[in-house]
């Protein structure tokens, strides 16, 4: 057998396990043909013994040292940089995705774990604090107090469909929870079946190769409503990672909270990243109507429109030069041809999304594309309202999941920032603009700052850097935990917590906050940070 | 009037408000006798004049300067200090609460914004992460980003019965979330309204005295059930901090949760804080039976065993030594007199606690104290049963809240360890111990850090020190939020979410990440920390 052969069953503590619940099976959304292997489903009984393993192997796990967790995180990258090929062709037919950009999240995947395994090296997210003891402090002594964060315990993490590797199961969330010293628990993704075994099975030798507990990962198959609920309710499980739906993302949060003992959702769900065209952008000192409008075509088709931060909303200017942006999309978008989604659900509920949108009095289309060949490859489309009515109802906010989009015109900055402080959370802002229109961004900046977890100046909001500034994150219902990023480095702290050490003997103390430093580590002293990163 | 004259109204935006919704009035526990002024409670619309003020003031306090900030932090301290003697004497009676305690606590909480105001100037707090351009990298470029932290909004403060002034009106809550840049809408005790009051009033001044928006600062009063869940719901409220009860802390956690945009809530509730005395220290190499029983009976009688770290229970070995221990218990126990409780209500729970662990099969008392003079004042009281017992009964682990303690006996290392692994989350835990238990610790670690927010290693937890290393948390049920602290300078962190910049102008970007670095704070570039503070 091969590394890439696929045998349709759950990979529990480095065992291939084959379920007792059934059995199901991707399809191809090309085609709509159903792809082999047949996937077993875990019954109740056969999930708690991934999460029974990720708690035995916690102890030991949370103990590795940098280079051993580095190593493996590292190792992981390696296997599935070593499966490339099989496994973008995989993807290909499990999500419909084009090569280039499965070839490029393949590489975003293996460099997230590379990152990890560097913040690891550099250990600067444990957090080290040091507040020496002063015992002439009057009228009280203080006494030894040292900090660290320390990791929480197994994390269950529900990929995306959208991002089949960089959001699922060697993806963000898993290697932020490795990296922080959580064992994982990952519900496969039901649409990618295949593509998460692959990868399933190179974290699974990794662990191999590296001599970490096996218990670390699992990767289990079955039904949101039965296993993954399980996972969110059972016990032994400390954190959730979850990208997708809305009505996914609160219904976890919901069981989450109501455990005897509740605990973190970190669900990334809904958002319509506005663009914000302003008047310079639109003149010739700027990007200009026609590049933009074909800027905005590029980003919005991309991938069939189903991003995270794909542009739903674009805030245009009335007038002369408004509307020459809006023609511009008008001419550009019938050249258009659909790409195929990600399911026939997915195109169906874009199908029904686009249908509302167009019943919306006040709503009218400004062009569409054509559908793609073969199944569930709907045409992109746009429409156009005026600011007045998007406020006047909620409707035309929703997020539509796919290759839509709405321009809303309006009248002054004054309406515009109506309408930017309407709006639900995001993850994304973006500014058109030019230096023409300084003051206007620089009054909008705090609306911006509490609206979104990414502003942009230019550019456009798909296309999210893996690096150590990133936020991929934002106000509820972008994300359920605003003060946290699931893309970047700072995603680590979501599977950490401090603890503070009173008086504790030096030979008792964890190595990050230790006087001998043996890691290297920045430590702050009295709340200053001493010593720099090499 | 002077500034310490009560006169009996909310306090909103700088304004003296008469509530329009009934009066309640304070008791002496002392004496049960009722304190004067009586205190108007406001209504529903009177209490959203608060918020609204708030959100108002929101948009400029967030942007005011380190200097300005800062300022007003130290200012509120000076305004404290300077009523300290009136202060004290009401909270004397408001609280049945000695006056070294309660001019220690001044000092607690004068210190306390003077630590934020030292936050606020140093600036790490504000997470500042720069990654620069790469316009050569391949395949693709990456762009500017920048990242650093915003206050997430006006913060909902409850304060505590047990701290009325560290934990109250201008205590850790309201010193970290006006550091951290959000107003705060506190609900004053009604258990020590005029010790509110005159906080109240010195921290209106300060603002008042530095130019500062009136709004960053409401003080109202009503009922928990009314008009504090009215905070728990407003859509201006962006988080809550609390120190109570569990029932109350889990009431406003169901309210912020079930918002149609849920919000943080930061409620530290119930913790019995287990102190394991491990056989050294029972040794001639170690403190001593002796001195540990009397130490113990201090830790657990001071503030009538009011504190949120008093030592609920005590893990004793079997055998002669630790035979020794509760046989100094019992022979010092008996000398102690009951002190005032904080009310009636609280010292009748105390009584029903006591009544209910007395009754519970294998539980025998120790001995208990002598009841204090005046109201309010029951017995200490501890009592004892082994570590199956415990093991077995749930009920054993309850919170009393005051000076009762259980000691529990265990066998050995294993028995130990199990009874640790079945505890709730705490606040804190304490080892006892010598050099020759340091294998014993060592293993045990690991099950402490998973249980709780603070391990001391000697000492006890009673007694909690505000710097940069503190962690005053831990797991469900002692925090709705284990990730935080509410004591201590990483509590800034609860008011704060990351916001990245991509390719921002320099004349746009926010000071923290501007590259001439003019707030001097410490930035990390590429994930590397770049300077140190001074």
């Amino acid at each position: 057998m091969t590394k890439t052969e696929l045998r349709g069953h759950s990979l529990i503590a480095g065992s291939e396990v084959t379920g007792r619940a059934g059995t199901a099976q991707a399809v191809d959304p090309r085609t709509n043909a159903p792809l082999d292997p047949v996937y077993t489903a875990l019954d109740a009984e056969q999930t708690e013994e991934a999460t029974r393993a990720a708690a035995a192997a916690f102890a030991g796990y949370r103990s590795t040292s940098p280079k051993d967790r580095s190593t493996f995180l590292d190792r992981i990258a390696d296997n599935i940089d070593a499966v490339r090929a099989p496994l973008v062709e995989r993807a290909m037919a499990e999500t419909g995705l084009p090569e280039a950009r499965l070839n490029g999240e393949v590489s975003r995947t293996v460099g997230q774990l590379r990152l990890f395994a560097d913040v690891v090296r550099v250990g600067n997210f444990h957090g080290a604090r040091i507040d020496p003891a002063l015992p002439e402090r009057s009228p009280l002594p203080r006494l030894d107090i040292r900090q660290r964060r320390v990791p929480i315990g197994p994390v269950a993490v529900f990929g995306a469909s959208n991002f089949p590797l960089a959001f699922s199961v060697a993806g963000g969330d898993t290697a932020s929870a490795l990296a922080a010293g959580c064992p994982v628990v990952v519900k496969a993704h039901n649409a990618h079946p295949g593509t998460s075994e692959i990868v399933g099975r190179a974290v699974t030798a990794a662990a191999a190769e590296c001599g970490i507990d096996p218990g670390v990962f699992s990767l289990v198959y079955g039904a949101g409503s039965t296993i993954g609920q399980q996972l969110a309710a059972d016990p032994r499980i400390a954190a959730i990672g979850f990208t997708g739906s809305r009505s996914a993302g609160l219904s976890l949060s919901a069981t989450a909270a109501n455990r005897p003992v509740p605990i973190p959702v970190y669900a990334e769900m809904s958002s319509i990243n506005p663009v914000i065209v302003l008047p310079g952008s639109l003149s010739s000192d700027g990007v200009g109507p026609e590049a933009l409008a074909s800027q905005f075509i590029t980003s919005l088709t991309g991938s069939s429109g189903q991003l995270c931060t794909a542009p739903g909303l674009v805030l245009v200017p009335e007038g002369a030069p408004g509307d020459g942006f809006v023609d511009h999309v008008a001419a550009l978008l019938p050249e258009q041809t659909g790409q195929t989604m990600l399911t026939p659900g997915i195109a169906e509920a874009f199908g029904t999304g686009v249908a509302a949108l167009r019943s919306q009095p006040g709503v009218d289309e400004i062009a569409s594309g054509v559908p793609g060949v073969g199944e569930n490859a709907p045409a992109p489309i746009v429409f156009t309202t005026r600011a007045s009515e998007f406020a006047a109802n909620e409707a035309l906010a929703q997020e539509i999941f796919g290759a839509a989009s709405l321009v809303v015109r309006y009248r002054d900055a004054e309406e515009l920032r109506a309408v930017l402080e309407g709006l639900e959370g995001q993850l994304t802002a973006t500014v058109q603009a030019t230096e023409s229109d300084f003051g206007t961004v620089r009054a909008l900046l705090p609306v911006l700052e509490g609206l979104c977890g990414r502003i942009l100046w230019g550019g456009w909001p798909t296309g999210v850097e893996v690096g150590h500034a990133m936020v991929h994150g934002g106000p509820f219902p972008a994300t359920s935990a605003p003060a946290t990023t699931s893309v970047g480095s700072l995603a680590i702290e979501r599977f950490l917590r401090p603890v503070s050490y009173q008086s504790m003997p030096p030979q008792l103390l964890p190595e990050p906050v230790r006087d001998d430093n043996p890691w290297s580590v920045v430590q702050l002293h009295d709340g200053r940070v001493k010593g720099s990163n090499p």
